[in-house]
């Protein structure tokens, strides 16, 4: 913790007023986040626009004050903890839709907008902006742009990085610059924005972003197959990610995890190896083809049956074992290290089976399910933290999860990104010189180390 | 042109062999590309591994020489001139195709690997790698990445940034860095993939790439819409693109280029105010669906006459007005220049009646045609440059292009890259703060300025 220098509280409450405060509830409210960790703030400011945002840099950097943005808080990383303490930025007063433009295909946003707000906002125009994180109801833009998230909808619309366009953010030096353009093409200089997306606020407070819009899909079937094992349902995936109907979502499940929602979660599914849940988009014309073509790739050895949802009611039925699994992970322990590791589509079996292999070694439940289609599986160690064998064991499960990922030709995270729990495995998806690479990067945008320090690099 | 020390020459003579040369003709056939500018290198090395890549960067560094990469020198901007002399590091040895998993929809190639190749070497898995700029059959990946390359396909399949997952690259100290993953999703650290890609070889000298892949679509069908004018083309162009049925190419011809491609190239079809040439992709059994949508959007106010042609030998006829544009357009006038500004798609009539005013107003036929679903259009300013009077016209013109591109919201390049060409315009396109931010990143990978300099940056 710093104390703040007088001069620089009042000249941030001069500016901010009601947006400037050090009091115990406001720092409390920023001072943790989905990681269960805390951390508080000295004092928390609210930006109505981003002259204000700039001003709040610049002031820090003449005070060497650390600044961490923050969305809403849901990030399960530590990312926006301030753990240097300093001054936590909330963008929950930059939260207007600035404009959509239908007919170009974008819409322009400020950071605090929540993403289940946008979705709503776009629905009439016929228009959705793909990533899809479970959390959508409730974290922001902002800060799906820093962490990069994702969701189901990814295999086939892309992840955060892939639908912008453009970016105006607050570096540390207190600069605002302009990334990208309001076009779906750009040759003309370096690519800024796609390196800031994804930098968890340690290299520039993002202001502004466009973002590339998707034709809502008028038209939604479902599939799901069971299958012996886990290998079977991998070799699955690939046939069907190897022909050209990409489904809108490839959802995998492990036995362990269909056991739980069975058991524990009341869902209505037979044992099995594997599932996965396959979701199909399109015009009405031509959803029944593309069912059929997803319905053969996922045939093949090892399939014990296949169930078909032709419309959004029917799909509810089949997703209910999908739905279930959530709630029965949290009442079954009451901890878990939730890893989104990625691995190369062809390699899920061998992660799947190291999986199994450490949960044996250590003796805990860890379970697998997640998006098969970009090889992106939820690892979840299940524990209880107040058990100090339980704790050690778990602490000591993780590297070697993230070892096997990297074996493998993965890399750590998909889309909840690095923060603070696993900064100190970069070193291990990095070598020295890419890792200095990165540093000098963030050098160049935050010459002083104010933004968001301790995060990301190692 | 700087004289290269003697200990340096004898070091990279000894380490490469025949792979170094300081002849008069490997030095010209590295001292042009397609913006027809001269520039000759010192010495022209041709490595055959990443080892060896490293060690021609770590002479250079270590004797302050500057180096350009090169792949096949077909950039119209002059990237590839060596214009403060010093080594051209051609790739054309590093032209290994390292591995094709058809599982995992990736492609990890050496950079001289020529893009036409790799199409070749992929088409049997029923793959393919989206870039598609019309020099394909020439230009290398490796010249790809750096300049951002796309093509027709781009409106469906993404630019090459939007279809690389990795890169390995020796950064301007020497340094071998491996950024990305072999995955479609990556949450880890900062994203240096997309920063190098586009870069134009200021960054960094990329030796490896790891390509994102796509199903091959197996069945096409093409549409030819001829428009009373500019602004029901640009609806058009909007329609089509705000329903989930992307087309696989949405391009515009004017006017002007439609007379051309008549009166010069022979083409068969009728005078009109603008032509949109639509594709769609995709199974035999929804392709008439596809055709059927397409054709709907392109139906409105302004249109002409819609053709379709339902398989590829038909489309051939539809496609020859667009063939015959560019023949046409080298035998009119003995010089052009080719900008491929960008503007969001709403913003195209309004780019296509100023670029007819700047024709007027500067006495210069100026065509446009291009990439309509990206709001990519090429302008071609006609003019003889041995005429004084037309090459001054036309070289002020340039500037007015530009600036009426970025009034309308637009940006310099959307697939070209900047080089020499454009290089001093980037100031029109960026501010201060975010040319310096570009320049702060340039000096954390190359810090000595010795990766082709004078370049991107003004
Ligand atoms: C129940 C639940 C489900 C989840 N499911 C998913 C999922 O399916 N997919 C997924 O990807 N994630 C998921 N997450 C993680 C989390 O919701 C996402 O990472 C989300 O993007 C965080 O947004 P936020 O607004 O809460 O940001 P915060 O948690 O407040 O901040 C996250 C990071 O972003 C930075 N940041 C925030 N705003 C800005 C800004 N304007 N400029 C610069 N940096 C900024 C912060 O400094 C911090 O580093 C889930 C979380 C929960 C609690
Ligand atoms: C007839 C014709 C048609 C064209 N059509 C298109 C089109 O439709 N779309 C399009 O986008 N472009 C087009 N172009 C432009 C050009 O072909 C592309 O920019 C292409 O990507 C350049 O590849 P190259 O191998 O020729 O690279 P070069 O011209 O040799 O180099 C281009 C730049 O890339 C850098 N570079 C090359 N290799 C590396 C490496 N390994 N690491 C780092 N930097 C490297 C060079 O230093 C230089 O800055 C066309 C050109 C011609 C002549």
């Amino acid at each position: 913790m710093v104390a703040l220098p007088i001069a620089f509280v009042e000249e941030l409450s001069a500016l901010l007023g009601d947006g400037w405060s050090a009091s115990d509830a406001d720092r409390s409210a920023h001072g943790t986040d989905n990681s269960r960790r805390t951390a508080l703030p000295d004092a928390v400011a609210k930006p109505r626009t981003r002259e204000q945002v700039q001003a709040i840099v610049r002031a820090c950097a003449a005070h060497r004050v650390p600044i961490v943005a923050r969305g809403s808080g849901t990030s399960s990383t530590g990312a926006a903890l301030p753990t240097a303490g300093g001054v936590a930025v909330s963008f929950e007063r930059m939260n207007r839709i600035v404009d959509i433009r239908a007919e170009d295909r974008i819409a322009i946003v400020e950071p605090g907008v929540l993403n289940g707000e946008l979705q709503q906002a776009l629905k009439p125009h016929g228009l959705f902006w793909p990533p899809d994180p479970a959390s959508a109801e409730l974290c922001t833009v902002g800060g799906n742009l820093a962490c990069n998230a994702g969701g189901p909808h990814t295999v086939k619309y892309g992840a955060t990085r892939d639908n912008v366009l453009g970016l105006s953010a607050i570096t540390g030096t207190g600069d605002l610059i302009h990334c990208g353009s309001a076009t779906t093409k750009n040759s003309t200089g370096y690519d800024l924005t796609h390196l800031l997306i994804g930098s968890e606020g340690t290299l520039g407070l993002i202001v502004e972003a466009t973002l590339k819009l998707a034709p809502l899909p008028p038209h939604r079937a479902s599939l799901r197959a069971l299958y012996a094992d886990v290998a079977s349902a991998a070799a699955a995936t690939a046939r069907i990610m190897a022909q050209p109907n990409t489904p809108a979502m490839l959802e995998f499940m492990d036995s362990a995890c269909i056991k739980l929602a069975r058991d524990v979660g009341g869902a209505d599914i037979p044992d099995a190896g594997a599932l996965l849940m396959i979701e199909a988009d399109g015009d009405a014309a031509t959803l029944p083809h593309a069912v059929a073509v997803l319905a053969q790739a996922a045939r093949g050895a090892g399939l014990l049956s296949l169930d078909t949802a032709p419309d959004e009611i029917a799909s509810e039925k089949l997703w209910a074992a999908r739905k279930a699994l959530s709630p029965a992970l949290r009442s079954i322990a009451p901890g878990k290290i939730n890893e989104d590791v990625v691995v190369p589509v062809s390699r899920i079996p061998e992660l799947v089976d190291g999986i199994q292999a450490l949960a044996r070694e250590f003796d805990l439940p860890i379970v697998a399910f997640g998006h098969a289609g970009n090889g992106n599986l939820h690892a979840n160690i299940l524990y209880d933290p107040d058990d100090a064998g339980q704790d050690a064991r778990a602490q000591a499960a993780l590297p070697r999860l993230f070892a096997l990922t990297l074996e493998l030709g993965g890399t750590l995270s998909g889309e909840h990104g690095i923060g603070l729990a696993k900064r100190d495995f970069m070193a291990r998806a990095y070598d020295a010189p890419t890792l200095a690479a990165m540093r000098a990067v963030k050098a160049a945008f935050d010459p002083n180390g104010l933004l968001n320090p301790g995060k990301v690099l190692p």
